[in-house]
């Protein structure tokens, strides 16, 4: 995350990473290496980066960080296709790329944007995951497809990309980020962390 | 919109805009007359922009639309705060920013980075608006605060700003959206709309 990285208050984490000589060290929570822009500034400091600075952040992330041994390495990016993605798919070879969308015609744009991005540099395409998919009202049960339905898996099927699984939206899971300990580690046997393990299995079994 | 436009969608514009001689003709549609990167690219197609790409952009959506004799310009930004936010503070004299946010605390640090870049800039802050802040089920009519709840209002307290309202998150102003027409023209005694015009009221009174 470079221009709003959450990943330090959804993972608990609150230290400053430590050197060891030119090289960073990943911080670890919830057994989890991590690395994030957020780590480096204050959270009520403004960072306005020009394309260049954003290009120096992502390869700062990426080149001098003490990553060691990982099954995974994740990058999460910004939405859009812009600098930062552009300087990734030029810095690592990539195994693929994900796409995060919500349902609705309007950020389904965006996603298939995405994917030609990818296509143009020769990443494939991993799969879809659909965000927000639908909403169950805690006081009576019903489902509710807030921003329409099917939009992820009708991209995927269009695009000829696998689709990964559907997320609800869901408090438990923002207050769960919120609080710094994921859902999957704070409520491991609930439906929502059933949904996140379903993806994560589905990704693996493509990798 | 620079890196996803959604404009010409949302308000169910698919024509691609006039030229007149150097100038660019804004597009006409809800009585309200507007310009996006999103009506001069096609919609399959990876934008995938540098800083520098960015900035000639946003320079051309500025001064080369012959927008004649305006209201109001309201420049819609993408989230964070990067080249379009510097190139747009950097070329015109703005009257203010509004930070629009979601309730809950990973959103609230994005907001109060904005609050922090357009205050270091010298632009006044107008206020915050909170997006997704309930979800009223349309099965048993009980309210949910999906994200936490006050937490827009909360920052506007802390950062001495004005809380300009609250939108609900709601499947009609999405597929209104989606349908090309927006919520507040399509249904315009909805709850959902007096959100709206409640918000547009309390800025034009700051004005």
């Amino acid at each position: 995350d470079i221009y709003g990285p959450s990943i330090p208050t959804m993972m608990g984490v609150n230290d400053q990473p430590g050197v060891v000589g030119q090289k960073i060290l990943p911080m670890i929570s919830h057994d989890i290496k991590m690395m994030s822009i957020g780590f480096l500034i204050p959270e009520d400091q403004s960072v306005t980066w020009r394309g260049p600075m954003v290009h120096q952040a992502v390869q700062q992330l990426l080149r001098d960080v003490l990553w060691g041994e990982l099954d995974y390495l994740l990058i999460d990016m910004p939405p859009g296709t812009g600098d930062a993605h552009l300087t990734v798919t030029q810095s690592v070879a990539l195994t693929g790329g994900v796409i995060v969308t919500t349902p609705q015609d309007v950020a389904l744009i965006d996603a298939r944007r995405g994917v030609a991005m990818f296509q143009q540099v020769n990443v494939p395409i991993l799969g879809i995951i659909e965000n927000m998919s639908y909403f169950i009202c805690p006081h009576c049960s019903e489902r509710t497809e807030i921003f329409t339905t099917g939009g992820g898996k009708r991209a995927s099927q269009d695009l000829g990309v696998p689709f990964l699984g559907e997320i609800p939206i869901d408090p438990a899971v923002c207050l769960a980020g919120d609080q710094g300990t994921p859902i999957v580690r704070k409520e491991p046997d609930s439906p929502q962390t059933q949904a996140f393990r379903a993806i994560a299995d589905g990704l693996k079994q493509i990798l």
